[in-house]
């Protein structure tokens, strides 16, 4: 190992969302409320503790949930003080039923929390209890390794694309949106891949400038993409969303990543909000612009991004909740979808685990094995 | 003069930038750093008034700038206490002086302080102190009256065009971006002036539904063109920047008006950071932009765009000003344009108060009268 990748061990494990040591004594989070400003990690012990750090969002992101509600199962199972099988799992039961009242539209943690309970069902009653603990252990190391490995082939085909446009004595000029990084998975992210892979492959940071947007109303551009890549010692700026134009028209972009949250049959994405406008402007200005979708967020029962329903969350989330004092008028009306879909025909390519994806995405996405 | 436009005056009366009674005691204003929580008039009696409120931005907006400075400077030689010409004369280049140092980058600031100075070096020295004090007034009720005038043209020509869109049953939306509004001008705004124009020809506030974009990073039209139309009565939603792509894919918008801060021969318009994002989202989706640009602001001597300066600023406007605390990483590099430049093959129509101008913007402008 040389000296840049030890850095990126490093920073990977200051940056973790989750990790559990071989003590097996807690689970240990980043509070990501207290980002950018405080980096603290915390010790989950309790089931209480698990509960909290969900449901206040120290821990965010799909994939990232999942993680850390199975170490959350595991580390519970391990303490019940008993050799009984059905007291064991009833007491299971229990933890699992109150992990899953956290976050209860987080589809994440219930795919993990279900697939510990199977792993359990799937163990015959013969099983030692101490067998049954280390089982549980293991299936949350597999959904931690797993969502791990598909980060990394994301991130292998990511970088042939950014090494691509790689020209000498100018860094790669990268858009990214919202957070899809590092904070929000077990450890490359989906947008962010491709730039940890190249940190990998040897490229300093300064190969690369990432732009960041800022990602209203929530920030998690600011507050969190630009912390992990910052963090990372890659070449980082923040830019408020609206200035997409002028950046692309200004040449400082050579290729856009964005993460996303559904991916129809047809290619369209549901993204965090901005998503598609940014899409349209990267059209325009013939940036390429790729959406880094895991195959599980592809949906083929879903023909067109039309039939993707759009959450509308709180105004107050655009007026109120960052600021000091209220920045619109009292009682206006707010618009405030908390994501949009892109049309296909604006993605240029869709970087799943099993290979990149073009137009038209239906045969594509057949070719690689969805159904 | 029916209830409506009674309604309209009444607003106009509360929420104009500058007024001055007959009384001629105070240049009354809005004060807009308290907007939009507070709403307070403040009397600026004291050459120290007036330039504290240039300075801390209580008035802003290019006319509004120059029509305060304008009544500032007449209200400041009507109490010379002197019979004295050559005394008057001085003691107005000293005011004059002092008051343009209140923002030396307004250029309509000096513009209206040597307008102010022009009509009293036109004045021969036989002109009684009284009537020159009066031809003061007179000067700068003039700057505010040509304001009104070529904003009131601006309005009739863009209340065709809602017209236009009009179908029963259903309000016309309309998208803003930051403040061209009654607040930055003598009163009716330029982006705003259809609308206002819309409420004087009978137009209920319902007819309208007006989208600002919230504007980041100064919240321009979160703060104040959403309360301005909101005390109107128009119907006015606020939304993030980055919502622009979803809301005109929804079909909420069917025309879209901007400002602007300056026009190049070939009608490539330099306006708010944001504006040529939001026009190549509404050419995308067939959406109509227009520009509403006062002459003053076509330079025919810069051939396009690309010739236009764009004001760079500090980053904490993005990262931390109106937070409780700072939401993007301590030391990050922040991109924060002050302005863009909407490519004139974006742009709709260009609204001067001397008619609507298509492509080719340089032949159209010629035939305008510019030169």
């Amino acid at each position: 190992m040389d000296t840049s990748t030890d850095a990126l061990e490093a920073f990977f494990n200051n940056v973790i969302t989750v990790k559990v040591d071989d003590s097996h004594d807690a689970v240990d989070i980043i509070d990501q409320t207290l980002l950018p400003t405080k980096v603290k990690r915390i010790k989950l012990h309790t089931r209480e503790d698990i509960w909290e750090a969900i449901k206040k969002l120290r821990v965010r992101g799909a994939p990232a949930i999942g993680v850390c509600a199975a170490y959350g199962m595991a580390l519970l199972a391990d303490g019940y003080n008993t050799n009984n099988r059905a007291e064991f799992d009833q007491r299971f039961n229990q933890d699992k039923k109150y992990l899953a009242s956290s976050r209860p539209t987080a589809v994440n943690l219930f795919w993990a929390l279900n697939r510990m309970q199977s792993t359990l069902n799937s163990l015959p009653d013969s099983t030692s209890i101490p067998e049954v603990k280390a089982e549980l252990w293991k299936e949350a190391d597999a959904i931690q390794n797993e969502d791990v490995a598909i980060s990394k082939n994301i991130g292998e085909l990511g970088f042939n694309l950014i090494e691509e446009l790689k020209v000498e004595g100018k860094p790669v000029g990268i858009q990214t949106h919202c957070n899809a990084g590092t904070l929000a998975t077990a450890k490359y992210g989906t947008a962010t891949a491709p730039m940890y892979t190249a940190l990998e492959h040897g490229w300093a940071g300064t190969d690369m400038h990432v732009y960041c947007d800022e990602t209203r109303p929530l920030l998690q551009g600011a507050r969190l993409t630009a912390f992990e890549l910052m963090n990372a010692g890659i070449t980082t700026t923040v830019q408020c969303d609206n200035m997409a134009s002028i950046l692309m028209k200004s040449g400082a972009i050579d290729i856009i990543f964005v993460g996303c949250d559904r991916v129809a049959a047809n290619g369209d994405a549901a993204n965090k909000i901005g998503t598609s406008g940014l899409a349209i402007i990267a059209n325009h200005y013939h940036v390429p612009f790729y959406v880094c979708a895991p195959t599980s967020t592809i949906d083929m029962s879903t023909p067109d991004g039309s039939k993707i329903p759009i959450e509308m969350r709180d105004g107050d989330e655009v007026t109120e909740m960052w600021y000091k004092h209220r920045m619109a008028p009292e009682g206006v009306d707010v618009y405030n979808p908390a994501f949009d879909v892109t049309d296909a025909n604006l993605i240029t390519g869709i970087i799943t685990e099993r290979g990149i994806c073009h137009a038209p995405y239906n045969e594509a996405f057949k070719k690689i094995g969805m159904i």
